[in-house]
């Protein structure tokens, strides 16, 4: 080897940087995806910071809105096993990044040094003067009176008249504290990446949602309804609680191949046809189906949602019928076959002859991304902040990544909700491309280890920093067989469920709290008579209707900080497996509710609770109070271990708000 | 937003290239550092591949040697879920990369939905006409023969005269397997990293190890041992079956504060000093103790071990005594304190006032860097191929890559062992950094659960990617409690363990074979006259000596490739915590040894071992036997549990290899 050929190592330009930085954590693929949170929350970070030898090393993390050149430190502290841990808020909606420094901290190192050598008897004199170049180096680096400080300090060091006055000097913490506001910058190693924040406004973790077809929103039987029926239905919806209305998609539905009731091949001249067969001569995605209104109608309804404290979602679905203007304005936007006709939507041996996918292999495909952009920023401008988005997993991933990614840098308010029912490794990296929320598997998880495991994986594990779970019991397309089989009961469990479990969940209403439950054939999940193809009409004042149930619930979510996040997430041990136990509580422990449900809809059932009072904050050997927010019912519990018991009728579940009992008999509170 | 002011993303210059590869397995630290493999051994890779929608993805590894353009593929199955795992062999030391590419496989998933097409009784007239529209363009790509036969394909799905015809072109295997060897290359997404492989000579994974005191192999007792002496020994350690010859430093010792017997602070005249104390007025790290030979002996010493099937391993101790060349020659290499003296090195309290550390934080540790790379390739000039590093972990990280990735560019089969008794972060971040092989927690890890889970995380973990183990039941710096306490048989299973446990183990020898368990104080783990301070003199022949049943176990670990490799390592359940029981297995299962100590130095210990069959690939309904190469006894075992009684002084372990019985009374081979 020629002497003099290896060179130093690019990533490490000055050799005498010695701290090296590992496993940063939360970080998702090796940084390539943000991490989510929204406005207030704050960001824990943990890393592994060590160096080689006896000297000890410090650390703080890095951090600053995108775009921003002016970053903050923010303090890290050792837990253990060279492992370091620190925090920071995020109190803007927008991007954040974060990273990592560390250094050797010469000075700590030499302080702890001497008090080593102080209690083993040995000289100290030159140690002093050791110590007095070392903050000599520091003073280079301060500036007013932090310099005269260390000034002082130096000289005191050096020049006090006996080892004594010299200690003090040394462990005074004023100097420490001086010390410790200039590391050396030259020698600072950084960690190799700098990690993301995509931070969103509170409704991204926190929300209610309903979905209403407006078109059914007339008071008049058999009459299509308009916006303005869905209009005077808000202060229903507003009534149960709920914090936003989705509307599946308002624009004109295509006549060509166009589906009959119960999805059949041909329809009636009568036949209403699907909201998601988008485009008529009518207009495309950015019209709206004349028969529900117009534009105004649009913007009134939206206006008057935020009256009722309601905001309103809207569905993008990228696709279109025959009849929809891109298939004559742009053609090859879609695929077209050998025989010349356009490639219709197909999963054989399904076919689709309603649906023409848009074609993302086009040569095309920069315009086709772009007017799809356009079609979303033109509902941004109708005062819409939400979008459901139908089917997300059959666009290419680097479409959606390029187009959220897009409409944050202007909107960061903006929530997008996934809605894709497929493989896991798809769903999650829909969410980590940026939708702010997903819709879950939560409709095929029924028993205690179902629910236990998959919200396990989904709170408690690194999914829980990029994919917020909107949970649904039903959908217009997904009729769980346990509510076709449970009757009342079954319905009021799922959706104590889905609040309680969830902290957004959404109902597709008012077949749900009206408890419909016929499916189109037995073992289907396709509603019978859906409301996809025909218009409903129903009676939303029937005796057996959810919504006071509904609204207590919601109000209970609303009052209580702990069912709004589900990081706190906890499930606690029962004896009976058709009861499932589990918490939530805000990290102050100020509020702590412990949910418990009879997850069987035909027996009551009783059984002991098993509760991990550590998580809970509660010590074992003090009383406290549950106060069951739904039954109104008030138990004295000690210790892990409590009986329950619940109906499906009349109690299906307990929601009980933990209340600590602070007095004892020395407060004499009963003879007050 | 201003349209068309959103750009397509940087990472995805096509938007069309729709495969998304995931989780790309093995990966240390996100790719930053290699994982490490011998020569002939196969790369297991696994990712996570998959796009948007219904159309099928292929993928491959795509691997070749670092520097070398021309890379090659191996092909990836999909194993579920999503995930895909492939291989690929490494045959030649040196450094390897790796990448994962994926496609939408437009043919694949066309011949699929066709099959399902014509169960359903679709037509597929214009099917067809689509099938040949894809091998047009596969066509356009394939060379040769492949082109003239596609396109004869093309004719016949085209024009064939009945669809049956056209059918059977479409689901020829030639056709399928003509267009898969032209992927779409202009659409293959490839993932974001190259990760890198360190692939070492075989001895990196499979060694033992001997370490011996040269200066104590003299014949006479009193008189200082030469190299020649320790030649002479070379036959008795190659007789053991050991394979590495490891000497401790072998350079001038210094004067200066030299250390006495039981490293007392000031030496008497004759106190022949610390080997790791180096340098003196005779030389430093490139020269030869005198009273050890000369260069021409060390020369000679290595040529003579390599004719007994023994590799010499140098000792690497960059620090230096006072009297060391370098600090009259380089006084910037060393720090100096304020009042004109170098620091010398110091854990306080402690001091070691005869070395002084290096100082890594010069302003010249360009020219350090630079120097003890020398040192090491001077070594390697005089024909090492092995160095055992002393205390890497007190020099910077960033130095030890950038020597060994330098010195292993032009020497790929040079072995470096890190001697690193520290904490786990740092103990990894050295074997990350490059080191082939690495000390460990073995000597304090005594009782069955300790040993299960610390070999677990060594083998079972992300930590056997780049961490190879070697296993040292004593040093001469560790006489652990176990040994001072056990006696001989405490020997004898601390050895079973390390050689059977480990891939690669070694000893300090002959304190080790002679059982030698004297501490310097009752709680030291110091030998008592340690050989770091004085000659010894010892009775090779001595009656206790384990030479002859080391000799025995060396001979298994030769005879048995399962013992050879840590990766296959199983524990198995038995029922006495006194009792451990572990497998290690070829994949094929041509060769498999279980081990079972009794950890129990004291008393004879009986007890059921419960296997896991199928990790053996054992069928529970078929017998084994399985023979005991240590005992010699032969058991004829059936199932899981088997019965064990292991006597601490007779036979302390069984290592059992099974032998299949694959004779049964059909063969009629009691007749034979």
């Amino acid at each position: 080897m020629k002497k003099g050929a290896m060179r130093v190592p690019d990533n490490q330009a000055d050799g005498r940087r010695r701290v090296v930085i590992e496993h940063v954590w939360p970080q998702i693929d090796c940084g390539r995806f943000p991490i989510k949170r929204v406005v207030g929350e704050t960001v824990e970070v943990e890393a592994i910071v060590f160096a080689e030898g006896h000297d000890q090393v410090a650390c703080q993390l890095s951090y600053w809105r995108k775009n921003e050149t002016a970053a903050k430190a923010a303090p890290m502290v050792p837990i253990g096993n060279d492992r370091w841990r620190g925090e920071f808020a995020v109190p803007c909606v927008g991007q954040y990044e974060y990273t990592v420094e560390g250094w050797i901290d010469r000075f700590t190192t030499w302080r702890g040094d001497l008090t080593k050598r102080i209690a083993a008897g040995q000289d100290i004199g030159v140690e002093l003067l050791i110590g007095a170049q070392i903050v000599e180096e520091v003073a280079a680096r301060a500036v007013g009176e932090d310099a005269d400080l260390l000034r002082r300090f130096i000289q005191r060091l050096r020049e006090e008249k006996d080892d004594e006055a010299r200690k003090n000097a040394a462990f005074d913490s004023e100097l420490l504290n001086a010390v410790q506001r200039y590391p050396a910058r030259d020698l600072v190693s950084r960690y190799e990446k700098q990690l993301s924040i995509v931070v969103d406004r509170e409704k991204a973790r926190f929300s209610s949602w309903y979905e209403i077809f407006p078109r059914s929103c007339s008071p008049e039987p058999g009459r299509h309804g308009t916006l303005g029926d869905c209009e005077a239905q808000l202060p229903y919806i507003a009534s149960m609680g709920f914090d936003v209305v989705y509307l599946p998609p308002i624009h004109p539905i295509g006549q060509t191949f166009r589906k009959g009731k119960n999805n059949t091949v041909s329809a009636q001249p009568d036949d209403v046809g699907s909201p998601w067969a988008i485009g008529s001569k009518e207009g495309g995605h950015t019209a709206i189906h004349p028969q529900l209104g117009t534009m105004k109608d649009f913007q009134k309804f939206v206006t008057s949602a935020k009256g009722h404290g309601l905001e309103v979602a809207l569905d993008i679905a990228f696709q279109c019928t025959p009849d929809h203007p891109y298939v004559k304005q742009h053609r090859e936007w879609f695929r077209t076959r050998p025989d010349g006709t356009i490639q219709y939507a197909e999963n054989p041996p399904k076919q689709y002859q309603d649906i023409f996918p848009l074609d993302f292999e086009t040569p095309e495909w920069n315009a086709l991304w772009t007017e799809l952009r356009d079609v979303v920023l033109f509902w941004i401008q109708q005062g819409v902040r939400i979008f459901r988005v139908d089917n997300p997993h059959t666009k290419p991933f680097a479409f959606w990544e390029w187009l959220i990614g897009g409409i944050k840098k202007q909107f960061p308010e903006v929530i997008f909700l996934a809605e894709a029912f497929t493989r896991p490794h798809v769903m999650y990296r829909l969410a980590k491309v940026g939708f702010s929320q997903s819709y879950t598997y939560f409709a095929w998880r029924n028993t205690k280890q179902e629910l236990t495991d998959y919200f396990n994986e989904l709170t408690q594990t690194e999914v829980r920093e990029y994919f917020r779970p909107n949970l649904w019991p039903n959908t217009p397309d997904i009729l769980p067989e346990f509510l076709q089989v449970g009757g009342r009961p079954a319905f009021m469990t799922r959706f104590i469920l889905a609040a309680t479990l969830g902290a957004s969940y959404g109902i597709y209403g008012p077949a749900y709290e009206l408890c419909e439950n016929a499916p189109y054939q037995p073992g289907s999940e396709e509603y019978l008579n859906s409301e996809k193809y025909e218009l409903k009409h129903r009676d939303l004042n029937a005796a057996w209707s959810l919504k006071e149930f509904i609204a207590r619930i919601n109000g209970i979510r609303k009052q209580n900080p702990a069912l709004q996040s589900n990081r706190n997430l906890r499930f606690h041990g029962t004896d009976n497996p058709s009861l499932i136990c589990y918490s939530k509580a805000t990290d102050d422990f100020s509020n702590i509710v412990i949910v418990i449900v009879n997850l069987d809809s035909f027996h009551g059932q009783t059984g002991w609770v098993d509760l991990d009072l550590h998580s809970l904050g509660l010590e074992p050997s003090r009383a406290f109070e549950v106060h069951d927010l739904l039954g109104e019912g008030r138990f004295l519990w000690q210790g892990a271990r409590n009986y329950v018991e619940l109906m499906p009728e009349s109690l299906p579940a307990h929601i009980l708000q933990v209340r600590r009992w602070v007095r004892t008999e020395q407060n004499f509170d009963y003879y007050l």
